[in-house]
């Protein structure tokens, strides 16, 4: 890209200056094989293998100071942050990651190595590889990822398709992500297990996936929390649920299991749980766990006889 | 997302405020029938008919005030170019778009329907729908997209094919962007046609599916400019060149030609420019035109006898 406002015409080896970052980055980003026939970073754009069935593709943007806090974790963890974070959105559909590219921009003197380092960290972790990117400078530092991938065979999982008596489970007890930033905030190391599940969501990748052949009626991922993404499951289906037990996670508060968001579990609705249940132990994950049932009664949305109210984070746009 | 910043917890009326702005986004950006089978804003992920052949990717960031020049051009602008950066990248390869996503961050108040009018001009024009996108607060506006394409036949065409002998071509007469950049600046109408090339870049994508099944060797567009581009073409290839001629556009000057970027005309490589210039025609498109030949000894970079530096614009990084 060219710009709108011209800095004066610089030297011929102060012009590779950019190219060379962007060579620093790829070999950052570049930690496996590239598979015969793709190209990855270099060119005007990646080239990758056909994809198999559905295509797959969605974009996060997070941003230094909204999305982390730049005083209590490292400049890392924003990249991993975005990657991992637009990879459960594939996971939430039953797809598999088959590459990301990110964009970011950034003040000149950020350390943009050591961010791109967070980005191949989740990059590595979700099999997802980094082909592309681009850079510009502006005020904050933000990172906008958009990943894609495929589902083979049956179709990806919307969240609209829940029905009447469907059951709704979870990947896992909730609430681990907000207790490990309160934690952080109360001096905890970054190395202490609950930072750590805020600092590195782990995408439930193989979770989706199972749950797509099984035939799940709808997924989502609670990013944002069950307090608001249950609702938006339920309005998509145009159904009501009512919830007997939220899984609170060791460590964390029934109120951070409900609305503290970024857990990354999966929410999963079907008609036949036991074959979820089989599914999932057969591949050696952890069995979900159920949390209420789905109702034909938009405006039943209840938790334990009690009205289930959404709360969650939304941004002041 | 989740954020690390808490806002106080606001009523539910209020929690509904982002579903509702990316329902009016989501109007805007929808202006065209979903493919069955295909599912667009709304879920975790977008989902996609099977792509043909292979599968590309780009993404590209603009920033206001970097790439747009705020008090010059109208924040829609900044859409279109983002998108038509983007898409800029897949007509390089000589692929056919397939679908985009929009990250964007901006301060509060933002007219971010406006930003998002640009990129659904853009789209339309392109032929590229936008199928998801995601909203963040920063101090700078910045649209990062992300676009695909497939590749039905014969496989892209890279930057690193260029062989000696082969003939340089270029779609258009250069210089134009810049030149509008320059005429606005003086004071010319947003109406004013150098303007609109500037404001308005058009992506040269039956160009570049042309060339790609002419059997062009390589290729790229010239969004920085032929100044720096075609040295990275010939670096990519491991070759030189010597360039005869430059075509200058009406109204433009040989420095914009040259190092002016944002045109968005291809340049291709191929050793059958009669093939190539008789496609073209075949399909209505306009003649490519023929501006050097490509040199087996890597250090030979000439125009009209004389050395050839490099020159256009880079971010400082």
């Amino acid at each position: 890209m060219h710009a709108s406002i011209e800095p004066p015409t610089p030297p011929s080896a102060q012009l590779r200056r950019e190219d060379d970052v962007l060579e620093r980055i790829a070999a950052i980003v570049a930690r496996r094989m590239i598979p015969e026939g793709e190209v990855h970073v270099g060119d005007d754009a990646a080239v990758l293998a056909p994809f198999v069935g559905q295509a797959l593709v969605s974009t996060d943007v997070c941003v230094l100071g909204v999305h982390l806090d730049a005083e209590l974790f490292p400049l890392e963890d924003l990249g991993f942050k975005a990657l991992a974070s637009a990879v459960s959105d594939l996971a939430a559909m039953g797809g598999r990651p088959r590459a990301a590219v990110a964009a970011v921009s950034a003040p000149p003197g950020t350390d943009l190595e050591e961010l791109h380092r967070g980005l191949a960290d989740a990059a590595t972790i979700t099999n997802c590889p980094i082909v592309g990117g681009d850079l510009s400078q502006s005020r904050d530092v933000a990172v906008a990822v958009t990943v894609m991938g495929e589902c083979p065979d049956r179709g990806a999982v919307l969240r609209s398709g829940a029905r009447a008596g469907d059951e709704i489970l979870v990947t896992g007890p909730l609430g681990r992500s907000a207790a490990g930033l309160r934690r952080r905030r109360a001096g905890a190391a970054l190395s202490d297990e609950l930072v750590i599940a805020h600092r590195r969501p782990c995408p439930r990748i193989e979770e989706g996936i199972a749950a797509r052949q099984a035939g799940a009626h709808a997924m989502m991922d609670l990013s944002d929390g069950l307090g608001i993404d249950l609702h938006r499951l339920a309005d998509a289906s145009h159904v009501g649920f009512e919830l007997s037990h939220v899984p609170v996670a060791t460590g964390a508060t029934p109120e951070e299991a409900i609305s503290g968001g970024e857990d990354y579990e999966l929410v999963i609705v079907t008609d036949d749980p036991a074959r979820l249940r089989l599914i999932f132990v057969d591949r050696g994950l952890r069995a979900p766990l159920t949390i209420g049932t789905i109702r034909q009664d938009q405006s039943v949305r209840l938790c334990d006889e009690e009205a289930f109210a959404r709360r969650g984070w939304q941004h002041k746009l």
